[in-house]
């Protein structure tokens, strides 16, 4: 039998992220044990439950003897959980997390990491708009992408310890610059969720009667919107927060070109509306090329 | 034996909504004969060879003796049509249509049709993003609602019958007003592939490193946005040239959302957020229970 990966792998918030990888971890067998600590009694009822691993009571708990510590929690948890977790981390150990924003994350908890400890953020692009232990999957990282973003200084063994764990679970892994990180993420992810969060918005401040038929007739595009309007409330006001820059940057660029093609619209401009609508459809080629439709 | 719907079907254009009308009528035998006709020669081939009906070289052929005639090309497509069909249109016969747009369609087709044949438009809500006749299937309907938008003076037992065939390729039926149609499909619709087109437009205007890392991870939540932007480009422009005004009034109200959104992320109003991203869930749920998910 071959060493595992990690002697010891503790997961902070075993939610839809915490939980697949608690999930995938074992089915690989990269930890020799998990330890599970969520702020929520709920979450870690439903832990212990689905047997995902040794559900504890604190942060102390889980991080003592970890060689490996995941922050799976909402981002704006982490200033909290920061000078808490910090006096517990083992030396040598590696500190990642599974957060959807990188600069913002590195200027929470890096000033509490001690000296010899590992910080090496993570963000698998991977998810549902699901929540909570029971949504998670162990397939949920399989031919996705999973960032790294070490910090400087960070050491190259460790991060490549943290590579081989999400490799292991399935991800084609990635290392980037955190602020290009956050930039990238503002266009994939955070615009377009702000973008259905105001359609869905917009249609229920219809009157009722109109409501009442958006739902009924969602099919014709509405629908995808909902979904992605449906994630978790919590997680996407934290992101908002705290990846304001880069959000405000697209966002800007994404009005303007919307007035352009509103203007389009009002003067009959059919030459322009259908070119912009044909070079949309070569992006649509490349993510159905590149595996990720 | 009993005798089928109507005696001979006409279809004009034989895309994706025209095709799979013609294997959902074949395979429920809603019809004695399936004339086809399309303006483009490639779809005439593709229509013969997948035996989707009689393909004829005319839009006169098509419609000699049928008792119900169907207009499956774009909209912009039919100002030309109503002249060239109008003469060869049977007395009794029913014409209808699937356009996306339903005023722009009655002030084009109505002038022409003459005394005696039952003009009474309609809508699928229903289709993919593909297109061309070997993109439709019979079921594309299944499950899905149909819109007839009845002019005034349309005959009942004419629309009765309209209405029968869409349940038998199993829609359901709603009847509305073309005013209010296009208000409806404005939102959930019209805006959401707007909305697609340009934040897809957006990222194609990033640098080339950028932009393959959008391609990248996309799983984050833009391929949905790539899937919805890779729509006929033909078909919709002239959506938006055709329903200007509904568009422009949504558009303006989600423009206000979004800014007042942007405005939150500014000022870190993380409470106004929370609320707004809450309120969203509650449409998601209904399309749940409604079955349009
Ligand atoms: N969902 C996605 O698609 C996705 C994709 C990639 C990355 N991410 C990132 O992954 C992280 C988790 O997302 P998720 O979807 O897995 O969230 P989730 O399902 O809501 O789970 C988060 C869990 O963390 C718990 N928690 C909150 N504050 C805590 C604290 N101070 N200490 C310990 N546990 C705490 C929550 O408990 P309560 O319910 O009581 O708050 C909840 O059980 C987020 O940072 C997000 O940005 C998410
Ligand atoms: N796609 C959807 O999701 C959807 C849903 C509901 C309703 N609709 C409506 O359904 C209609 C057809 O859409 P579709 O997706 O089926 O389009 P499609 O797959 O592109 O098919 C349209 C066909 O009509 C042909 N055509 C164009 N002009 C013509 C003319 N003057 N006479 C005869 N044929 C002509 C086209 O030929 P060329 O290729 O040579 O132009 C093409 O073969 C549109 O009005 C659209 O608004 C579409």
């Amino acid at each position: 039998m071959t060493d595992p990966l990690f002697q010891r792998i503790a997961i902070i918030g075993i939610g839809l992220i915490g939980s697949s990888l608690a999930r995938a971890i074992a089915e690989q067998k990269l930890a020799g044990e998990i330890a599970i600590f969520d702020a929520s009694a709920e979450a870690r009822a439903a832990a212990h439950e689905l047997t995902l691993g040794q559900v504890v009571d604190s942060l102390a708990a889980a991080a003592k003897d970890a060689d490996l510590v995941i922050l799976a929690t909402p981002i704006g948890a982490y200033a909290d959980i920061g000078p808490a977790l910090a006096p517990h981390l083992k030396k040598g150990a590696i500190l990642t997390d599974v957060g959807s924003v990188k600069q913002a994350v590195i200027r929470d908890l890096g000033p509490h990491v001690p000296e010899g400890v590992h910080f090496i953020p993570g963000h698998p692009i991977a998810g549902t708009e699901h929540s909570g232990p029971r949504a998670g999957f162990a397939d949920l990282f399989k031919g996705r992408w999973a960032i790294v973003t070490p910090v400087p200084g960070s050491d190259p063994t460790a991060t490549a310890k943290l590579q081989a764990l999400w490799s292991a679970v399935g991800s084609m892994v990635e290392v980037m610059e955190p602020a290009h990180h956050d930039q990238v993420l503002a266009i994939t992810s955070h615009l377009p969720h702000l973008i259905a969060y105001t359609i869905v918005d917009t249609a229920t401040q219809l009157e009722t009667s109109t409501q009442s038929e958006v739902i009924k007739f969602s099919a014709s595009g509405f629908r995808d919107f909902t979904r992605i309007a449906a994630s978790d409330p919590t997680m996407w006001r934290d992101i908002f927060l705290n990846n304001r820059e880069a959000v405000l940057e697209i966002l800007g660029r994404f009005t303007e070109d919307l007035t352009a093609m509103q203007r389009a619209i009002r003067w009959g401009e059919g030459d322009k509306l259908f070119e912009t609508f044909t070079r949309t459809r070569a992006v649509r080629r490349g993510i159905i090329d590149a595996k990720q439709a």
